[in-house]
């Protein structure tokens, strides 16, 4: 177990050119500590910005899918990869979003097991194959999930969240990047 | 996802035999509620007594491996089991027992980024291989416990209790029993 | 190989509690010998007592499922666990009670070339799912078993033999502990 | 359960080319009946007379591997491949070249619970390996045989047992072929 | 990386047999080199001779399957068991055979994306599950391939096909034999 | 075996955003056709931008790891992936740029037998490990880098360019694209 950021150079935030920087103080403005995913992938700028670029644009809208569902395709496929910093960090957004203190660890168990409508099974049986076993996508998986509901738009937001995940998650064991305490604890006592 | 607490009958309290009555009570009064596995087995008074008795013997005591240990082996190869009951409920009693609120979230995701020592990450490999590979156990595995000062009890202790929830989750698979509501924050806000 | 019964401590006779030692006996004078797994648990007494109540609880009867029903179900997972010592012992138990010296064979290599019906194979599908990817038990895998006329008690039973198994599978790995050479014959030969 | 020889023509020993005929009938006359697979590949002489050929250079000869070594590795990657006939057939002739009513259950069970020497052991690590995963072979485990005294001829011959045999056990899945009665008995018995 | 032919011996073409020296000048007459696993298999006249006979007789006909579906089911099968001079050698017969420069290294990947009929995909589903799980073939498997047009000859033939090349997969592997290179570019350019 | 180039909507130039327009037109110019992957992302114009500067900041530099390295990093997780776009198209660049004909056929089908030096083994080794088990990394992978001489920055492109194709191979397989057929040939004949 390390406590370290990175395996890699974590650089000063007065080191990071501006963009990054502010990018880095609106997310610590936000979220009261700046999540350890943004100092490691400081030190390459360039990588910094199609990231949280990427990022932002599957994650940040609720059309087709609710935020909340991004956030449990996230967290299903994380915990199948064994990703701690994914699996704690997202969990604790998604009870947020979904405003169930049970949801992200019951997904991050058995998803068989979860919360969830059959519409949201059907998403995350797909998420999890394509993430696992995504050679095996045929276009009879992509039909079952239209007879759920989902249009291209969304179809196309679950497989993308599942392709940057499995990105995701491998920087996260490369760098062996630990979650940030408070994530452990968020969404988890209702606000009083 | 079902709330029922089994697929199978559950029993009146009433209806129960005065010794598994007594042993319900008795954790309601402790835990302020009835896990649900013990509401789960009592249809069976035999195999009821039997898995209470084989749990007691394994789990309360703390020679050889601490109680939070004997958790920690519970939570971990639970995790691998994907049993969603005995992971929310010993993650729990792991929690308390570790004063970690961490550690369960931790070993549920992947235990090589757990906060733990040599010694129990050693323990927990072992645990890990025989709940899963068991088969490939050879002789090499037990010396390799010795190195970290793990005597035969201990040893025993680590397996008998890795086999006892091998059991455990396939039960709880079998009924598809969840977990009791509060067990998902138990320990993971200090007492004020 | 090793023909020693256990890596751990195995106790004289005349060391163990009365009741531990008078199930041993008992054993003794009905098989003619004492199974080697009556030796690898009695130096943990209430351990001992516990397995073989659950033991009896769920082998010993013939409703539902009958008694050679619940040893192919030893068999065929002990197989897929390839615990040597369950196979046998079991495979001996099976043979004599199904009356058929190719059974437990046939059962250990491959179920689908067993001699079995279509009822048993339904039996032996779903304890073969539940032992070896038992998170992925839904409600319907029950429902498949009800099609074949299995009511609760002989559902339940299949899953807990399955459980109780699982557990000594780990055990005897734990242990290493062999067959005694007896059971690899018995159940093979007519009478005459 | 098939007890169906082939799920294919099975001919007439009339029908068969006179070669053919005579290897049926010789092995009759020496076994006391005609093994299965000999009339499952009759269909097909061309491939039958090169199946037997390449078997009898293979296994027929006590050079480097005795022929009880040879048999071994055919029941032990056998088992693995999940092959009732090959398992019990060859099992049989085991026991016999082995005198050991024992080893053939042991080895389909768990090879590292079988009362075999450490060369053997070695010999049978590196046939499952080249039989389950043998694109992970490579020079250091060739090597490994070495240590144990294997030269080229008995290591190639390790890996050409393992590779015809990965043949074999894909016909007989193929034809659904069952192994014959008496192989479940033989070997077992000391003779009188 | 190795580029020797075998890690075993390897006869001058002077020392062999003359009908193996045949067999060798003849192939090299009408490819332009000697494939190397014909001088891998010389040191072992009656294996070679039985390995080349068998071949010929699944390989070299186009009754029921054409002969570029028969190396279809070489390419694809060999892929899955990463036999790198399976892949390379019979994929330059296939693209020959089946007149498409695409086709192997299509199959070779991931056979669902291949540009095959739904006739030659139900071929290859039923190959690659012999070839990788073939226990778990039962009789709904040839059932499956009947409803396409393969009759017993056909499928006999889909079956021996693939048995045979799990033996020549991990004849290679034992071996360590590369392809010759000119296999690399075989049918890839269309003649002028 | 489809021959569209996705699932999704693919839209026409002229209606992309101008950078996107551009992007594409100069990859034509370069490449003397559109390789199908821009066309795939060209209806997520965000996603687009992200995914090329990602993809640029990646494999277009040559400190630490040749352009060649990068490629066979692309070509190897890929072909455990089984994504034929990526094996194929990045097979292509590979085969140019490390001026070998025969490496990525090599490389996607097995990595032991590849035209590779020991560092570069060592590399896929990593490479592999990160890309289809990566929750396994520990801090010993790493240091069995640098002792090949890899330093932090070329650990972290090795690691990063895994993730990134980690991503792009579940793009392709949630959009079923095709390799453009000249990458099939490109690099494998010398120019003359």
């Amino acid at each position: 177990m390390t406590d370290k950021i990175s395996r890699f150079p974590v650089p000063e935030l007065d080191a990071l050119p501006e963009d990054v920087r502010e990018r880095i103080l609106a997310v610590q403005e936000r979220a009261g500590f700046v999540p350890n995913v943004f100092l490691m992938l400081a030190h390459r700028p360039a990588e910094f910005r199609a990231f949280f670029d990427y990022h932002d644009a599957l994650m940040e809208k609720d059309v087709g899918l609710s935020k909340a569902e991004r956030e449990m395709i996230v967290v299903a496929t994380s915990a199948a990869g064994q990703c701690l910093y994914c699996v704690i960090a997202h969990g604790a957004v998604l009870r947020i979003r979904a405003k169930n203190p049970r949801i992200a660890d019951q997904l991050a168990t058995n998803h068989r097991k979860a919360e969830i409508t059959p519409r949201q099974r059907a998403m995350l049986d797909f998420a999890l194959k394509l993430s696992t076993r995504g050679s095996e996508v045929e276009d009879a998986d992509i039909e079952a999930l239209r007879v759920h509901g989902f249009d291209d738009d969304a179809i196309w937001d679950i497989g993308a969240i599942v392709g940057f995940f499995a990105m995701s998650n491998r920087l996260v064991h490369l760098a062996g990047t630990p979650p940030n305490e408070p994530f452990y604890l968020m969404g988890r006592v209702p606000k009083g």
